[in-house]
């Protein structure tokens, strides 16, 4: 069995600077695990005979019983000691709370530390966390009281991790496990999502990360945990302002956000934007009522009907379409002035028994049945929330509206059914759980073509006719193409390719040719040697092509530090840099996948419009296969600007490669 | 003095269908405003001596006094009856709480009253309205309580007004008028906004409407009501499916949400997504603390400051550098670990005094000071809270998150300073309110040019030789071009234009001529006769234009039944369909507002990136003139797709355009 085991599931924990006084850390830790634990419970403090009436030891060493937990909150120049004490007693598994480690610029020391926990097998936990809860016991310092449920909490922050554990006891969100993993020095986020997703008590892991230190164990292991059961990211630093905090905060560096988005949706996760969300979701997550993308919505007020269906729409979410039949027989419940449809307005002198009815009536729909109740003069939320009650299982969830509304909440909540104030935190959260991505595993083969490897070998880039050879080996189309050195290789090249042709300097670097004004393009036979003599004066070397028509695209791939090789799809041309609608991916990419990217980025949408009949199947192609090249080759940079798409093909004409 | 007043503020009062049933309408309205309405009321009910121990007349005439305002709750065909005896009563105004009429078809009885009405000068809140409530009475049948204070309430829905006083009552937001304007008949909500925006208890005006009746009069009253105090705006319908629902609410017809937002933004008015915004921005509108785009976070939690800059960069405001000088200042303040840069993290151990400290510090800082307080064991939220309020008035918002947070939040509104408990709503709230934009008067004055009026005379629509013609006229730049009727003429026109050439058909109704693939590209002197005798077999009349390149910009002009003449900005060819990135505007615009539209679209990133020297100034000169001309000429639709703009100006190409 793995120590880490023994984190989450100790007999016996020793508290290293369980202090006498009520407002150090090491007391407030130890007397939480006093009320809480209910195994054999440990203080070690040289000074003292006893800690809050349980006898003291001046080191584990001198504890007679084993030690399964150790946990640290000494200052940090005695950390490496205690660790080696640790180690000699045979402790299991360590939990630094003491901060001042990588996160203040003391990489050294954090080390050294782990390294001696290393020698003893030692799983630790932290440096500067903020400590662990579990359904046994609280080895925090915090004083809030926490409502027990089957929500596990996974936090890079000790402050999130309070507010977590606030607002959870505050909306009567139940909390299975809150784990603060401060530096990560040794366990890794993974291995406690991982943990959590085979625990029987969690039910959904909602994870808040300011970044990713071993992206490769990261992709390995989380597809297996969200099959388990599902997991929500929350990520700080997802903007150059976010990110500059997050770098002097837990000293972890914030790596590109597209590409942990990339990363959360290749494992299954679902990635969502703020706190709020986190709330929003919880309520869905804690109970079982079945979720659909397809929507009806029940109401006593016409304009909560309009303003919902207009957010239900704004979140890509589907309002479903009554049968006739079901019509009908909402009609004869409802007064003649109401037309059945959706959104269901019952009207405003709707009380509960009408609620009932058209419940009873829309049983059998298979979708998600927002209903609203607004408190009026014929109806009171908790009247409502009784009457929603009886469909639980049935999709139903209740946005009540009125003074009496906690109330009404707390009914729905304690039958299990998903409850609201504002209807577009339900609808929010409902686009959230009916779009999360299916997960999968990115296994990195490496096959290398030998004439590739014999391209590149030895080479930091490559030339643009090199790079251009490189599409061929790898089944990508190009245009007809030539580099002349010559005004009459140059004519000879142009009138064997046909025109009119393209003519670009081909420097012995990647460069940007347009901003050079190194690109002519409409030349026409006559004209060839003249601008020849013209882009010689650049680069000796001109690259010829055919000159093409079609849809511009960018395809482009890089290698993230710690998430590994990314393709990158997206308008060509100066659409990339102003519309910024680039999609990622990790790669290699399956076809599915390509086109995917290919809807994210509008491209989908570009080839098809107009019905211009544009093979969007061979760009599908491209994609995948640059994909793998990425990989085979372990080129760091790349990129195909653009990638002419027509009726004939995917064209590769403009290519640059830095090579790893 | 208009008779609206007396429904504002009227000495006596009528209710027709005062009931002596309690949970009768009728006798709701009665018993709130026996309770709040000091000056007399009378109940009429032929059945009754008297209802809630106040005697009841007959009718209206047998008062023996006179009488402002009457409210009907009868049925409604008793309604055309009551309104004859107002008229002869000499009431002033009236409410019509009872439904039936235009929002279920029955327009016909509504019209009928309302010409009744003015006969007699009386004005008309309603029908199907919910009633009003006013400093000085309670109007409506609803039984909630309502705190007092500045914020008015203008709603078409019924349903969403008692929403909004729940919320109010919950959220603490004290409401100075909540008026429910029904379906409009004679009281629009125009008049209402301007009669908010002169009264004195009422600081800002919260408006939900689900379509606007009378444009003019929304355009020309406005401008002068934001002026006076700021006007938040929700519109119910936003999209088909809203719009689909709100057809058959308040019968109100709702028109396209982007020209509802054109008009808004002219009238300077404030457009939120949702209930919950209105909440959010309410919390800054009721009270008088500075709120700037430019923001400092202070607070206890790295992971909060984290997050929280995200958010603020998401929405496009500025974190504010910290001068040095300030930071040394705050460097003594705060733990040797921390580095004092914004977001400010005073870390998980600060106090009271350390909050205190830092706020002293930054207190000459021009900015909003987001504050952000995490409970701790060191800290309270109604430490902070208390602490925070010794700040008032330089630009402080509250955000406290922790178990005794409700009592923080009621500690710093009751000193007059914002306070949330997500910092992502007040960040939401700072961005509308900072980002509100200038109101405008658009006065459409009509000067057509005699040779454009000449050119368009009697047609239905223009030819497109016609209509570059009028481009001319209106100065705006095309292509050279001509058309021609034969192969020789065609060669002719070609010649002397220059090659290489576009050859399109020139049919006589606008159509799509690409679809019809009746435009071809790229012609040189050698092909023009064979592409002429192909084009020709679809239209014998073939427009040769010199052929021309750059960024291809979509302009266009529309009529909207309720705002009038609109202009619309937008990527050209196939973008404008799949990036839908087009801006609208009400015309005439100025150049201000033509920059406007091409930063909003995108375009004018499109045209500055890369440094290409794209003559954007051309370009805000077309979309000036094209404002001008649908207006002069009264165009029901037209479009210019593409004006190609490079960097000699801005080139009309392909215009149609449909004349009312």
């Amino acid at each position: 069995m793995d120590n880490l085991e023994f984190l989450f599931k100790p007999k016996s924990i020793a508290v290293v600077g369980a202090s006498r006084y009520k407002e150090k850390v090491g007391n407030v830790v130890f007397r939480n695990l006093l009320s809480t634990f209910n195994g054999k419970l440990y203080p070690i403090n040289p000074k003292a005979e006893d800690v809050e009436g349980v006898k003291a030891y001046k080191s584990v060493k001198d504890i007679p019983d084993n030690i399964d937990l150790g946990i640290i909150t000494v200052p940090r120049e005695v950390v490496p000691q205690v660790m080696e004490e640790f180690v000699e007693k045979g402790v299991k598994a360590s939990i630094i709370i003491t901060a001042g480690f990588r996160e203040v610029g003391e990489e050294k020391l954090e080390y050294e530390v782990i390294n001696i926990a290393r020698k003893g097998g030692i799983r630790v936990l932290g440096p500067n966390t903020f400590g662990i809860i579990t359904p046994e016991f609280n080895a925090t310092f915090t004083y809030t009281d926490v409502k027990r449920g089957n929500i596990g909490l996974v936090v890079q922050s000790g402050g999130l991790g309070v507010y977590m554990l606030n607002w959870a006891q505050k909306f009567r969100v139940g909390i299975s496990y809150m784990i603060s993993l401060g530096n990560q020095a040794d366990v890794k986020e993974y291995e406690v999502i991982d943990y959590l997703s085979r625990d029987a008590e969690t039910r959904a892991i909602f994870v808040y990360l300011e970044g990713v230190s071993d992206g490769t164990s990261f992709l390995e292991t989380l597809p297996d945990a969200v099959r388990r059961k599902p997991v929500v990211f929350l990520k700080g630093g997802t903007t150059s302002q976010g990110a500059s905090a997050a770098k002097t905060h837990t000293g972890s560096l914030a790596g590109s956000f597209e590409v942990f988005k990339a990363a959360v949706k290749t494992v299954g996760g679902i990635l969502i934007d703020n706190l709020h969300d986190m709330l929003n979701l919880a309520k869905i997550l804690m109970y079982s009522e079945p979720i659909s993308n397809e929507i009806l919505v029940i109401t006593n007020s016409g304009g909560h009907g309009v303003l919902v269906s207009d957010e239900i729409e704004r979140n890509g979410l589907k309002m479903i379409e009554i049968p006739e039949w079901m019509k009908r027989e909402l009609g004869k419940i409802l007064p003649p002035t109401s037309i059945p449809k959706n959104p269901l307005d019952l009207t405003g002198d709707a009380n509960r028994e009408r609620y009932y009815n058209a419940l009873k009536i829309v049983n059998s729909l298979n979708c998600t049945k927002l209903v609203i109740v607004q408190a009026l003069p014929m109806v009171s939320c908790t009247d409502i929330a009784r009457t929603i009650s009886n469909f639980k299982g049935k999709g139903v969830i209740g946005i009540t509206m009125g003074l009496d509304e906690d109330m009404a909440l707390k009914i729905l909540e304690s039958t299990g059914i998903p409850a609201y104030t504002f209807p577009e935190d339900a609808v929010r959260a409902i686009r959230y759980y009916t779009s999360r991505p299916l997960p999968r595993k990115k296994i990195r083969t490496v096959q290398p073509i030998e004439s590739a490897m014999e391209l590149i070998k030895e080479k930091k880039s490559l030339k643009d006719y090199e790079a251009m050879k490189l599409m061929e080996i790898y089944g990508i189309k190009t245009p007809k193409w030539g580099t002349a050195l010559s005004e009459d290789e140059a004519q000879q090249i142009a009138d064997n390719i046909g025109y009119p042709v393209v003519m670009k300097i081909s420097p012995d670097e990647p460069l940007h040719k347009t901003e050079l004004k190194g690109v002519v393009v409409n030349v026409e036979k006559e004209d060839v040697k003249k601008v020849y003599a013209q882009l010689s004066k650049i680069t000796k070397r001109v690259m010829i092509q055919q000159q093409l028509s079609g849809l511009e695209v960018y395809v482009g791939g890089l290698k993230d530090p710690v998430f590994g090789h990314v393709v990158l799809v997206g308008s060509g041309g100066i659409y990339v840099e102003v519309l910024r609608n680039v999609a990622y991916a990790l790669s290699p990419v399956y076809e599915d996948e390509a086109q995917e990217l290919l809807v994210e980025s509008k491209i989908h949408d570009m080839l098809t419009a107009r019905k211009r009949g544009y093979d969007e199947n061979s760009l599908i192609r491209t994609i995948v296969s640059i994909s793998r090249m990425i990989v085979d080759l372990n080129i760091k940079e790349m990129d195909i600007n653009p990638v002419f798409v027509n009726e004939y093909g995917a064209f590769a004409t403009d290519v640059r490669i830095v090579i790893s």
